[in-house]
């Protein structure tokens, strides 16, 4: 109720602020017999953590998972997960100057106003190293639903975009670059643009697309709880997500329902997919795919006048290290809400059999 | 859990089928001692009501809601609320066609693969009648809601866009013409798209946009249930919903923090928007904003081809009574499940004074 | 939240007061392809309802069940099962003396306490009239749980107490009788004891005893939803109920570990059962049995004291048509309730599977 | 759903094993502005920690809660409470014997069949252990409800009883001896009593009363989640508990309805309190009081026949530290559960204000 928990059957709740000992969280709900592999999930923590390339912020955290319990000798035992992360490079001081005031477009306001008091230090639990716990989650999550792919990757950065569909891409590629953009050229390109605008300061929005390809068919609870619903949910409560569009998306607002129509093959299959693998939020067989929109980084390294706790206009200035852009960090993440949710349903349609 | 409850304070459970005898709900955790306008409550049910208008489907459902406990002398109890819509205009036999074939992108398959069995008729469970309970709930959410104002209308038709943002249109003009679009002239040129798409025997998509105003300080609650992602949520669960955005959406994705960041004034309101009244997932108190794209209605007047149950090849031609495009019957329903979401996390806040 | 579901992947949501229009509710989460006896459900309300002999309260109420969705050509369909209960026999001006004074040990005073307002006829929701919503549900879930026998009987009737281990008895008796005791001698004791109350214009409490047999193993989901937890919940959210044991229960507590402990056959089976057949929570394939305490019926006949509103001291009688006791008609009740708990563990579990 | 959260509003999440590396647990939904007194709490944990006194089990855990979030500079931010307690004493090795074999009336069996895998040590997640987190949790919402004053105390050892009514009890005697009892004299009888039982290489079960006062008004939420309900189904999930009875409880099934009823004052109060201070599921404002039945522990020093893993005769002792009795260490527990329905309780019902 409190939102720190996500999920009904595979269930996650975490606990954690930027500049506090350790973040961490309990992952209620995994099936018993999954024999872990915690090089994966270590690798996945690689992909989301700070300091990784030139085009991310430098700070450096280890991030390495520690498993407290449900783990017994190196098979989960269907009894709750629970893990921390230590928090080792806080560099507290760097946000004394945010102690009494509030930083335009980012949480300090809102906290404020709805606690009454706030850990101001990085942000607290409005900042987004609350999401390595969920790249632990949704690591384990990949591991239970093995036969099913999930792959995410940058597609674009601010008006930068790769223009060509994911079913004519090599997404083993996504990796191969700082950017996680599965065009080499498209993806160097987006490289030159993050520096030029972490050069001038500045920082700069970007979209995710992500495909998710063997989902059984049936996944899904109408009426509320729509396949599509849940991912949408999941993708919108990562930090700086603005928007998220599956199958047709809003390009398909503006087609005719004779042209949007996926007429089936005799298997069920379908010949085209604006559906985007859900029909009436249960999946069909096809592959799911969606975007999701992140907004530019709210802290900048350029002066602005804001307001203090009392109203004072004061002027301030990005201090610490922030990231340029998002995205190349935030494909992990989305990756894993995308198993959080999927494993979730998964769980839950086994009812049905 | 299977997916037919929708809140957590303020819950609301539906049930029903299109072809049914009734359709119907429980709305529990409304406060007590509301006195409910019930006038009020029909006259957003003649908002989503087939037959309306020319633009819309010819069905006729007179959709009056009858309230079966949880009010006295007028006043809500706190004591759950039943309510019932009968099924007056069920033409079962217009389906006898889809009994054992399924309706490209429409439910008919997932439902078969995931349930085994199905009400045919109409869609069943899948059909956009069900939507008529959410009304329901909504409209009772607003009166409980009644300071704070919610506002949706269409933003476009095809690719027929308004380009006026919301501040800049009369909001009271919405329910002035069949298409429920502010400005007339460009609600004239939707109504002909929509009756020339209809002659086509084709349909069309479209996107609505909502204004949340007078929000208080405070609703939403992070790390997962951020006020946004129920918010969206909610939207995607509507039939025929691709997308959210709120805020500066998909479009701020291609700005610079320098540019999107929201300016303090010095009582804490903002100079610009782009946030779309939501910081961190909680409420800020400006204007909150979004778009929600509907895909064009899959039941077309043109033949097309599809499969039966064994997978052989059958023509199929939509018959019955079909909306050419959605949106002018769902501003309501968008409302509705906004209103629901606001209502919920406004009760939930109150934990927190 | 609100206190009005019950369940969480079986999950009634009820709704009705005592002398409204009518009570009902929505099943979420039954499975699809079940053919329902739709005989059989009405033969549990027929248990349950008012009338139905001398020892009982004399209204009458034909508890009529109407389904209005989730059933399709006699099957389930996996979608939501709505229904209703009309209230035939309303007397409401039995009721017009307790508008403004609160009768002892009853809800009145709590519920205008806690709600501000209340339907005070017939006691609003607070009438055990809303178990009838309990018994449709948990004759479905019977019948879903088809190998699964449970039974339920009158173990006490004030002190008169039915000194017979349940492995004695012959359960397929508790039916031959008024007051639902499979012992006839001790039965007829019983209802002879009721009837010499119900001339005093007295009440008496009461015990019921219920047995699950035939239960998987496995049920139950530690640390807080043990299997025995929610029976024990679901039994004391029944109107009356003071007390829960299971197993050896609070006669347990003053043996030995020496004594208590329940030896295993080499086959897992046990060869006592002083555990109730739940271990740590979990069912372990033993006979689940358990007692339900019932305090005496708050509405006596007799002149008594209380206030009103105001807190002036009014003198009250009873009037109406009430139960002397209530455990004949409670029987169903529990075993509804029991039904509806070991299903949607039965539910859960299959995610282990 | 899987079991390990307990609470709606002020939610619970725990995780551990007996003899993994930590235990821990994640509290969200605490009110912000709490200033904690964490000597307070960490009295809690000596008060149900192992080698505390001559009758309780001599394994030795310093059990110090180590918090990780959710407090700055001494105050709760309403952002979620994560918390572990390291398992110092574990002496894996006192539990090779039941690796392939399954004690009586313990979870071994069970855990085993449900989950294909346990982690056997100590009982892994079965193991009492688990209870530390409780009482974390229950002291923390025991300074949130600081008006409201909860008294566990021993009320019977076996067959020995404390025959005196809470009422004229000095419940702050309850923590001056070691088994809990207020009246001293009884103390020293049960303290006797058990290591008498101690010495045999017994076991012995007991009650406990608990006894909570000041509560106000109008908590609870019925007909579901009635306050006594979730209190039952509280303590029904502590281990070892075999029943739960409130206010007059079973013996209340004997009395008459004219001898039970409470009759008010003009004031609202009621001259007795057979009810126990509840009414139809909602808190009347008298004491709320009920009693807990703890079976014998299962583990015993003596020789006893069990079966192994291939369902072979295996004989068994019960090696390790444990405790002859339950009750004196479950004391803290029972108001620990009691605290986080209460507190939940009084979250949610600020809603109605």
């Amino acid at each position: 109720m409190a939102g720190n928990s996500f999920g009904n059957i595979f269930k996650l709740s975490t606990f954690g602020e930027s500049h506090g000992e350790a973040i961490g969280g309990v992952i209620d709900g995994c099936p018993s017999g999954i024999h872990l592999d915690l090089n994966a999930i270590q690798n996945e923590m690689k992909r989301r953590k700070p300091g990784q390339s030139a085009i991310v912020t430098q700070r450096k955290e280890p991030d390495e998972v520690k498993f407290l319990s449900g783990i017994f000798e190196g098979q989960t035992t269907g009894t709750p997960i629970g893990f921390i992360i230590e928090n080792a490079n806080q560099k507290s001081k760097d946000y004394s100057h945010i102690k009494d005031s509030y930083r335009p477009s980012h949480a300090d306001y809102t906290y404020d106003k709805k606690y009454g008091v706030r850990d101001y230090r990085g942000g607290g639990r409005s900042s987004a190293r609350e999401t390595a716990c969920r790249v632990v989650a949704g690591a384990i999550a990949k591991q239970v639903l093995k036969d099913i792919k999930i792959n995410a990757y940058v597609f674009s950065v601010g008006d930068l975009e790769l223009n060509t569909p994911y079913t004519e891409l090599d997404l083993t590629k996504t990796e191969s670059n700082e950017v996680r953009c599965p065009d080499e050229n498209v993806a160097q390109q987006m490289i030159q643009k993050i520096k030029e605008i972490k050069k001038q300061g500045d920082t700069i929005g970007g979209t995710i697309t992500c495909v998710i390809q063997n989902v059984p068919i049936g996944l899904g609870e109408p009426v509320f709880d729509k396949l599509h619903a849940d991912i949408g949910k999941a993708m919108l409560s990562i930090n700086a997500v603005k928007g998220f569009e599956y199958g047709s998306g809003f390009s398909g607002t503006k087609m005719k329902g004779s042209e949007h129509n996926d007429v089936f093959n005799s298997d069920g299959t379908t010949k085209t997919n604006f559906s985007g693998g859900i029909q009436g939020g249960i999946s069909n067989g096809e592959d799911i795919y969606f975007n999701v929109a992140f907004k530019p980084v709210a802290t900048t390294m350029q002066k602005q006048d804001t307001i203090d706790k009392e109203g004072n206009t004061v002027e301030m200035q990005g201090k610490g290290r922030h990231d340029p852009c998002v995205v190349p960090r935030a494909v992990p993440i989305v990756e894993a809400m995308a198993a959080l949710v999927i494993l979730d349903h998964w769980l839950l349609n086994k009812m049905y059999q």
